[in-house]
């Protein structure tokens, strides 16, 4: 029985220290990293929770901790989706599409957390901005995966050069930030189809892929 | 002489508010346009300029004239030297070049202004997102006639969708934002690809065109 109050309490520690972390990826992705305060969070959130961010201990463990919840969200959102799909130019496809998808949803009120804390903390030397960069690095890494696993499948052209395919993907996804300033949601309509142009050029039977954009 | 005086008061005037907003403007792509304030860039600067500080009266003044002097300075980095080049696919080439060694070289220390300041103010409407997003349409409508100009010209496909590919431009010079981040230039040489692929597969003579990337 104290052992299962013990774990009961560490279920419960482990889901408020996420809620924490969700709502310091939420304030990040509209005000930045350097927007995120212990002191506020303890304010905006139940007080209760003070005891909490004692395992934070600082700013920087706070920013780090942050980087490291919105890396679980995008696995969640754009990878693990896609991992049903099967191995090839199927799945690299529905990469593509969940990506879009996460990037089109407003998961965090100032749209792609990455996206904000780069332009954040891309000039500023630290250990945030290695963390932010492994991220990214990861991410382009599994992309280009993904391609070269579609060729070697035979799906896509042998000429398919991972790394500037991979590029060029995520730029266009990137590229859908637009959306957020102007209040337009014709540039994922945009993005979607320079992805499609792109692979289905690639492709050796591109009846495997949508016809046309919606 | 009163006269002559007074203009090169003017004159002076001038050049000091451009100086300030140089600053600001550098400080905002490393800091994010909130990092700016008029005591701060009062104690970097020489503090007998401090009357000019006057003239912005307000923080989100400093803000609205440091994006209208990140303007010009594009315009003059990118723009001004694709003029040289004949109207057409030239030209049009010419602006991305321009473009990307415009994000290429330190102008200012955090990269792209408009990369730090649109990732920054992108979910807080206002006067400052609005001039933001007022100067990445018109860059993206300066891209497109561009594209439109070469197509009507003759020299790119009738096929070829001026906001498409405007976007797709757009899309490979802003996704090289990672360099900083990185430390890694590779980046520039797959956007330079990624463009020349997407023109000279529309080029009616690609001969006009580099080969292929440097």
């Amino acid at each position: 029985m104290v052992a299962t109050k013990v774990d009961g309490r560490v279920v419960r520690g482990d889901q408020t220290r996420r809620a924490i972390l969700d709502r310091a990826a939420a304030i990040a992705s509209v005000e930045g990293l350097d927007g995120l305060s212990i002191g506020r969070l303890a304010t905006e959130l139940d007080s209760s929770k003070s005891g909490v961010f004692s395992h934070f201990g600082s700013k920087e463990e706070l920013q780090l901790a942050t980087v490291r919840r919105a890396r679980e969200v995008f696995v969640a959102e754009v990878i693990t989706p896609a991992l049903r799909a099967p191995a090839g130019l199927r799945r690299l496809w529905r990469l593509c599409e969940a990506w879009l998808e996460y990037a089109s949803r407003p998961i965090f009120p100032g749209g792609c957390f990455f996206a904000a804390v780069t332009a954040e903390f891309d000039a500023r030397p630290g250990r945030v901005r290695d963390a932010i960069a492994e991220a990214h690095r990861d991410w382009q890494h599994y992309l280009e995966e993904a391609v070269a696993r579609a060729r070697d499948l035979g799906e896509l052209s042998a000429d398919a050069d991972p790394r500037q395919l991979a590029f060029e993907l995520d730029a266009f996804t990137r590229a859908t930030q637009d959306a957020l300033l102007f209040d337009e949601r014709s540039v994922y309509t945009r993005a979607r189809r320079a992805m499609l142009h792109r692979l289905r050029a690639l492709a050796i039977d591109p009846s495997v892929l949508p016809k046309s954009p919606r």
